[in-house]
């Protein structure tokens, strides 16, 4: 398998994390999305969308989206599972995922920000304000329900890593890359420090990319 | 089971078609977004995010996020299927839908245009450009997939609606309602127009929901 990247993109982050959990081996290819590799026909013709992340598969399929990478991951490599085997753990789960990949990421994603400087003109100041009103937000969401709920445990859902997981880790990095206070949100903390913890997330971390700035 | 719901939400626009096609029956309880109930308490105990849709299922389980609500249904009741049975066909159809869920609608869902309006201070103009613009993005993406491949057929994926027509006819309306231009996308026009003439779909429409202004 090879997968198009971009050491800082979160959705990529998200796949790289899955792929380690599955102990799957695969190729990395690095798109910078600064210089707009993105853009470039070479890359579009395998990606009309122009996004990262894009896995091709060993059957030569080109996949993009980052929840539906993952969710092929999950079906074709069932071990070790990321979603329960329960409908409604599994809808709970996905709903968590859905929070971040939704609520949180669309709207702060490069391509918004530098809409909101080019386009509208707003300021750095209100820049850095709309990036932290939509972490606020869902993030206050997630805290609630992580926090209430007793099918929390070590992770977001039970004691072994889920698709909420790797969905959450990934925005929490972004977060405070941004300068967001964690502190309104424990249960969110204390979650994606024991994911760091295992050295599948760990080394699908930013830093650990080979395109790492 | 019971759907929250508002009948110009397209998220939950979504959960109706797929009620619908599966042929299952529910109670609608309006939610009107307008007037901010999704804010009070009596709502935001049962989800906390304050967000339509959700389903209380029939085992009391309250499910948010109309993707992870999709998926649950489809697990549930597997028939008729709205996701094809090869892995590569899954990550295809939920690709596509989730252009729609990740690419467009965040950022054109009420909540976006209000903090436009009054955090940002935007012009009625540029906020209607700002809706164009996503939009315009999503579709030629989409368009271009669509267009392309030969997995494309009557609906998005085959002769059967799957996923990818749940999340797309929504967003189609919501592109006529703020006047953007169809005619860069004869087929998504083409393929929404087989949706609307199937009952499932029509019946789901927000003009036919109790709550229509």
């Amino acid at each position: 398998m090879k997968l198009y990247s971009y050491f800082r993109s979160s959705a990529a982050y998200r796949v790289r994390i899955v792929l380690n959990i599955k102990g799957l081996s695969y190729e990395y290819s690095a798109v910078s999305l600064v210089k707009g590799e993105q853009r470039e026909e070479a890359y579009r013709t395998r990606n009309p969308q122009g996004l990262v992340p894009l896995l091709e598969t060993d059957d030569g399929d080109c996949l993009a989206q980052s929840l539906a990478i993952c969710e092929y991951l999950e079906e074709k490599y069932p071990e070790p599972a990321l979603l329960p085997r329960d409908p409604s753990g599994r809808a709970r789960v996905r709903g968590l995922a859905c929070v971040t990949a939704m609520e949180i990421h669309p709207l702060n994603n490069l391509r918004v920000l530098k809409y909101l400087t080019n386009e509208l003109g707003i300021t750095e100041h209100a820049k850095l304000a709309w990036y932290h009103h939509w972490i606020a937000e869902g993030f206050a969401a997630l805290e609630a329900i992580l926090a209430q709920s007793p099918a929390t445990g070590r992770f977001c859902h039970g004691d072994t890593p889920t698709l909420a997981d790797v969905f959450l880790v990934p925005q929490v990095f972004n977060a405070e890359r941004f300068g967001c206070d964690m502190t309104p949100y424990p249960t969110i903390r204390r979650i994606v420090d024991a994911c760091n913890r295992l050295p599948a997330f760990a080394d699908a971390h930013p830093s650990c990319q080979p395109d790492a700035a």
